[in-house]
């Protein structure tokens, strides 16, 4: 059997997300699945480095699937790029390890969540950024930010229901650069739980228009309660740029 | 009367271009015309600054209408964008003088047309460029379009049908420039005919791939023949960039 990794480009706007939900589904997994089980003739698994919610994009999602196809890397390229959807594309493919696990190895990842800042509306962004016409204070979100580098237990910034899986994450990096009307922040860290980067984002927001302080940043990540952090903000502002191994 | 300038973006991909066709059409005209009429009470006519194609798109389109409304500026704005499909925007607004024409005064235009230089289909970018998968000589391209600069008898490049019009223009400047895989080649002149720039691109890129020379650029202007010129390529990798005044 051979294992085969793909590098995964997507537009969110019309997929229910990443993970399959049904036979005849509308996600990303459930379109690649259907497609590669017609190229390799056999029915096929993709594991995907994690989920992406329904309204995400990703420039960078890594996955694998295991096949005995003997069908050349080049050509499975072609065929994928041919017969998927315009709003999914392979943009890299290689032979992995025979153990390589698309999830299981991942030890990062990186997330981008786009703002436009202004009360215009952008027409060439308004599918991958929010617009915030508020003012928003950078250096107020950039000193807000800093709170949640490290290791900490994040469950204050999760939708996930309580259960026994550890909410501790530790966040290496987080960026917020302006250009003209456009906010990108950058977030980089081991792992991200259910929402994270969203409510995350909810909360810098707030913080940036003045809403909340930026010292309640401490307070929020102590409390470990999801009522004390900002609110959820739109899936789709939010684009996966990276997963690490 | 008051005369309002508009300045407009929008993402072509939907529309039937800009100029209004019939009462009930899908053009941008169409639609603001619609739109303008309920936001001042009375029938407006929206003057643009020219026509763009089905599936070209603008960041910088300018166009004005006459209306008796005294509606503050400020809040036509909101209104405007208010209403509007997510598609189409108003960027600014303002008082022009009572002769200022978007048509008869504009001198001159940037339009900018996009490439993908790749045999990977990128998800972000299919709307706005077309894809080229052949390796592209970034030179040859650029002294081909060193032929163009200056004042020419462009009918070779026009789809327009024979008439008494001149089609003497004049270009100002042409940038190819790469980054990645993204090719963006941008034009600069006091006017363009018919489908003009979409026929220039083509016979650029024939000239990237090859399959003509640098310098039969020469012969195709003095030639005045549309056969001569290289094909039409598609409208969805063309954006008006900027009317000048």
């Amino acid at each position: 059997m051979r294992n085969i990794k793909l590098l995964l480009q997507y537009e969110g706007t019309r997929y229910q997300g990443w993970q399959r939900q049904m036979a005849f589904d509308n996600t990303i997994q459930g379109k690649l699945e259907a497609l590669l089980g017609r190229m390799c003739g056999e029915a096929i698994e993709v594991i995907g480095s994690g989920r992406t919610d329904a309204g995400v994009h990703a420039r960078g999602q890594v996955a694998n699937f295991h096949t005995s196809s003997s069908m050349p890397l080049e050509e499975m390229l072609t065929y994928m790029n041919t017969y998927l959807p315009r709003d999914i594309a392979v943009t890299d493919i290689s032979e992995a390890a025979p153990r390589f696990h698309s999830r299981l190895n991942a030890c990062g990842k990186c997330y981008r969540y786009y703002v436009i800042n202004s009360r215009i509306p952008n027409v060439f962004w308004h599918r991958y950024a929010i617009e915030v016409p508020e003012e928003l204070d950078m250096e107020a979100m950039k000193r807000a930010a800093g709170y949640l580098l490290g290791e900490h237990d994040f469950k204050a910034f999760t939708s996930a229901k309580k259960g026994k899986k550890s909410t501790v994450r530790r966040i290496d990096r987080i960026e917020i650069v302006k250009k003209e009307d456009l906010i990108s922040f950058t977030f980089v860290g081991n792992g991200f739980l259910y929402h994270m980067i969203r409510i995350l984002m909810g909360t810098l927001l707030e913080v940036g228009k003045g809403e909340r302080s930026v010292e309640s940043m401490e307070e929020v990540i102590v409390s470990m309660n999801r009522e004390k952090a900002g609110a959820l903000v739109p899936a789709k502002g939010l684009t996966l740029m990276e997963v690490f191994y």
